[in-house]
């Protein structure tokens, strides 16, 4: 059995965590944290989980409990979990952070972006991306893994294919449509109910902090510097994110050609669905991210739709957990979603 | 023209009360407070209003706005405006309070309901409950109007015509289901979007602050004492209150003869109208109280359909504002809704 | 292994059905039939099973089917598994029917309800009406189930307590709300989005269906004729049934008392929990049924929150089935819900 | 007053319409037809103008109405109305035509588009384009306005200052995603609540009929070949379209610059707002395009909110009616939307 820890336990992503490792047959769930909650039932937070979990949330001691796990979960505010992994040592214990501070490989963007200075720039080197579909081989063998954030991992998952085939040149255009729960648990004038109920809008126009993450990982992929544009918009559902990416081939590309180098990219690849529709519906509370492809001339247009809590964090982070430590990737994860 | 001045405009009543004055033809707004947003254009707060209402929060001066003004509308936080009425010399400037300070006439009641006790006891009984379909009379003739909460309102409305002609007796059931803005501009857990929007669930169970409200004025109107029961639901939509009555005739009753008793009961008022099956959607935005009554022996069900921020709250107030003004009752409040 | 069929597969309930039973580890698949959909990949229309599930609709041949299984689960229309159960040796196959066609064990009541003649009404008296917690050992032993309808599960399950122990007299009223997910999958004029989205109605008010059913179970719980009122609400929302029910005791009770008397019938029902504030957010997707009660003197208030397709339906099927089957009564029924 | 008909006033843009003509100080409405629901009252559809319209659906008489009318609006479906011009005499009779009929030029790519002949292809010559902003001056000359479609209104607005002022090189993405009432009144498979409540997806990639009029348009406005893609998007809300338009100026522009030229284009237009960043809920039942432009470096985004059934539909018919009779070109469309 994996003894695992959750750090920050009392969020969405927390809360995902825990429902997807307490039914994981492989897993026993040594403590889980949260400063605002110690000494609280967890279920009386996450009420789903009455009479399943009987646990309470205690307080952090993160050397303790790395000491007592096999791996440990950081869901933590940006910033945070940068402060807390000296505490832990990594080559006992390996890392899953959920947060943005093992991201960006440069600590000078790093530090631009998320205006505060990376106190451990060193581990950035070390950290593995958590994009699970790209980096397999490098999770397997990571003891830090940081997973991507949520609009990235819809981004990058419809985008990967092309970019490594190197076939792009030219703009990409990233369109992203996001559910509130991406905002997290606290409630904020954007997620007011009566304000998003039945809103759009767009947000964080040409500052968007997943931005660079995008950048990064794309320009990793193709070795080529494209001219990325990625839109966050807020749309009135609660869980989802789904991406519309338009790109531009170096040469005309048939729409049977680009569908096998996509299955081809994908094959082997239990979480990724090739369909003709993708739809946010599918996939939520899954880890599945659905992926369209419609090819025109040198045009192409991918579309992508994942669960944000799930595939987009705490999902890709079980994942992730599977790959290290030899499991089957999908253990824990089988949970299909709902119709409707 | 009426001049009048808001006071508290920054909340959702406060929004919807400018919408409906603004548009009213014989109305001019003196001035509209805020005391977290004064200085700042009233159209950053209450978007819709953009290229609509130029003025901005000023702040509280309420003796000079009172001077000023015939009429002042007061959208406060419960216990506040109590506290800001001796500043008015309501024998020159009429006022109309959105709030519970005025509502009930017993003062003792209020402090055990609200928890404060009460500094001007003796307004209680000068004050008219401007439920505008049942004392209208009353309301022409008022300095000082108390506007009924939501829940009352939708209850009442649905009630008032068995009560009046005193058919009931024993148990009187009003299950209520309101949208989220209810709770205001401020988020709260209960609205935070992914919480709320696809849940729905009751609250405050034999304790809800409107049973009182309630209990009065059926009293009033039965000048009997019924068993009444009152649950609040929060659904999951924006605005709105769905409320089902169940009570029980003395004597059996036809259907037809019930419809004519509520034809009877509500001729002449504009804002009554009689349907097949009240529906939320149809009177959103609108001042309308949909009801439906449908009897089966002695038991009869009523439900009624209001919008909580118009007919119960700012649109019932400008109804009250044309009736002591004696203007036209529907000035001002002919928005009809749309479809869808 | 329970080798399994499902006749009826194509619909939100079947759909359902499928994936509880494709994840059930003692549960075998022998065929899915659908009449309007024989031949296409079930995965077509429940595209939640796209790569889970690789199985066709195939036509109806329900007595092959039922050589091959030890138990048919039918999700028809009401008024065709009646006709279809002559087909079923019902000694050998288990027969666990979804519709209303067993439900009510008077034939002449079915015929008044339902508009159409029983035409195996002898089937009435042999078939178990299928309220796991009520009717355990009787389900333990059935051949025929009848699974109840969505509204009186969650009816039933607030009120059994109360009326087994014979504590009511006078008026039973039962308020509930449900999603749009029961209507079925065909699209309706009530369930068009544009119509339903921010919409709340109540509908076929003293004329519901499933008043009958509720009617039939409350006497016999009670043995005695209470004086039941049921309305049917549709709330904005996909999934869920909320329920709030009125009742009167025969003299005052505590609320510590009577939440003991729910604890000690609820005993060993893994699907019942007694919670503070049932939420249909949180059942959602689940098994459970969240109950909470409220005392006041004579008064007794109690709500249960459950999901309309799970333990309103396809759920409670498969816990029927454990039980029939003597399998742990929770196997295939883990999933905890999510948070939001 | 201008007397005006309705060609099918029973769908949702005919239903808007209604609910603006009905109000419009200007208007005498002198018909209203409907092949389904003629001799039914109109409020028996259109539930919200219950107590305010008291008409029926009259059958088509078209040849009378117009003889009787200054104006005639068409609420057809596409492929209609271009079969009944030939009863009116638009000398004398004004058309408004609200479908796709006459919005393309070129009757060879309408019938590419649109799979049917047009019958009255030399119509197309005279009709005018009604995007009221671009084209105000020919509008108020027309005999024959089209009505431009829901998703071309929300882009062209957003394009519009860009491309007549020739700064485009290169691509335009437009991004689109509209809520359900965009469909009509009938309910279909995508519409139905359960699987479109928390749902998102993009639909007709590359092959949505809309592009080739956002084509013609701002291959007119430009004077060049641009390359446009565009895709729609169902998002899960009732109303409004969000369009997010991706563009790429020839030079390097400022953000102040770019907000010049927009206010400059956009001056005297009492419609478009220049928002910091436009929200559905904002427009929502007003005639009012609100928009956003950001610019940086070469790239520029522009984002749209408008209400599809009123900017998008039968807002510009009124507005396009106002310019054509010389009225007020607010007129009638005063509603400023609702917070929330």
């Amino acid at each position: 059995m994996i003894k695992a820890a959750i750090i920050g336990g009392s969020g969405y992503v927390g809360g995902e965590l825990l429902r997807l490792l307490l039914f994981h047959s492989n897993v026993d769930i040594v403590g889980v944290t949260s400063q605002s909650h110690s000494g609280e039932k967890i279920s009386k937070i996450h009420q789903n989980l009455t009479s399943v979990c009987d646990l309470s949330f205690q307080e952090e001691d993160i050397g303790k409990l790395a000491k007592e796990s096999d791996v440990i979960f950081m869901a933590l505010p940006h910033g945070v979990s940068q402060t807390k992994i000296k505490d832990i040592n990594i080559n006992k214990t390996k890392v899953i952070d959920l947060g943005a501070d093992f991201r960006l490989s440069d600590s000078v963007l790093f530090e631009n972006v998320y205006g505060v200075k990376h106190v451990v720039p060193d581990k950035l080197k070390t950290a593995v991306y958590g994009l699970s579909e790209a980096y397999k081989e490098k999770i397997r063998k990571a003891q830090l893994v940081a997973c991507p954030g949520c609009f990235p991992t819809g981004a990058l998952l419809a985008v990967y294919p092309l970019a490594k085939a190197r076939l792009l040149s030219g703009n990409i255009i990233i369109d992203s449509k996001t559910g509130s729960s991406g905002v997290g648990i606290k409630p904020q004038d954007i997620t007011h109910h009566p304000e998003r109920a039945g809103d759009f809008k767009a947000y964080n126009i040409f500052t968007h902090r997943h931005f660079w993450e995008i950048e990064q990982e794309i320009t990793k992929f193709s070795n080529s510097n494209l001219n990325i544009v990625f839109t966050a918009h807020s749309a009135p559902m609660v869980r989802g994110i789904f991406t519309t990416v338009y790109a531009f081939l170096k040469k005309p590309y048939g729409q049977e050609e680009m569908s096998k180098l996509y299955k081809a990219t994908y094959k082997n690849m239990p979480f990724i669905r090739l369909v003709e529709s993708p739809r946010i519906a599918v996939v939520t509370g899954t880890n599945y991210a659905d992926i369209g492809i419609y090819v025109q001339d040198k045009k192409v247009i991918v579309t992508s739709a994942i669960d944000n809590l799930v595939k987009g964090a705490a999902g890709q982070a079980v994942q992730n957990m599977n790959i290290m430590f030899n499991q089957p990737e999908t253990m824990g994860l089988e949970f299909p979603g709902m119709h409707p």
